[in-house]
């Protein structure tokens, strides 16, 4: 039961976006931005980084939803799997692995990056713009963890929620698509 | 010195904001309306939540700067001092000290947030409305913090500079005002 009153057809963040909708609007571009804008990053590579910090963090909610669409968008999901267990050990390229050491960092408490994890990720060749993104990716997932397990909003059981919101977030990105929220509204009360 | 490079004279996140524009806007939007937005709560009561997260989190730039607005919010530094050094002590209304101790315990992990806090602060009177954007601001907080630290951006030791960067934030908020930036320029290279 969450703390405040939310639509019991939008669970987890859904719900708490619609509840605040101005507070949500700049939440949801700074996502947009940073998870779907331009980088060399790729979008999964990206959705690694928030699968991790919220697995870190113990949001069961974000973890499914970005391990969903961090699959999708690698088109296999035995990497994310790994990443979660042992990112040292994950099939990713060696720059990947220092910045999800940061990213790790980050989630623990920003100070604890050092100079060594920064040296690490720069001579495996990533730029000041990654481990900017890095950073504020993984700040941004701490936001985004303790917003949903703060108001105890509601974390489904079935895997075919999380599966339908990877296909939303990895195909509509994380604007405000009213259409879906009729459309949720609507099968609720079907 | 910073991970990255900033513009020396742009201590703290005052840099940061500056070193990507595009993801400070939504992140400055955010901020103004949840800390000088429209609300039941006070701008002082709001930047004491924030005070607190960050002293938390041990995040020195943070701290300080908003300790300053908040300082000067409230027209007195006792409060502000008390409420980090033990909340529960401090002159501040049993709503504010229920609503602190929510934002505290979000700090930790947003799990930690349970049942007996919220309905602490319901019984003294917090509307949802409240304890929404209470645990949003000390969510925020986090990710300001992480960011910051994170980044290993200059914190000044003089107390004159945040003096002046509270005047700034309590004066003109947390838009972007791009004046105050072309000062800031002329300044450190006068």
């Amino acid at each position: 039961m969450p703390y405040i009153p939310l639509e019991s057809h939008l669970p987890g963040i859904t719900g708490l976006l619609e509840y605040r909708q101005d507070t949500a609007q700049p939440i949801r571009e700074l996502t947009q931005i940073l998870l779907r804008g331009e980088s060399t990053l790729t979008e999964g590579e990206r959705e690694l980084i928030a699968t991790l910090v919220s697995f870190k963090n113990q949001c069961k909610f974000c973890t499914s939803a970005h391990t969903s669409a961090a699959n999708i968008l690698l088109g296999e999901s035995e990497t994310c799997e790994m990443v979660k267990q042992d990112f040292e050990s994950a099939p990713v390229s060696g720059k990947m692995k220092a910045l999800l050491a940061i990213a790790a960092l980050v989630q623990q408490n920003g100070k604890n990056v050092n100079a060594e994890s920064i040296m690490r990720a720069k001579n495996v060749g990533a730029t000041d713009r990654e481990i900017h993104d890095t950073v504020l990716i993984a700040a941004l997932f701490c936001l985004y963890n303790k917003y949903v397990d703060g108001l105890a909003s509601v974390t489904p059981a079935e895997p075919a929620f999380y599966e339908r919101l990877g296909q939303r977030i990895t195909t509509n990105g994380y604007n405000r698509v009213p259409a879906i929220y009729e459309q949720l509204k609507k099968e609720a009360h079907s």
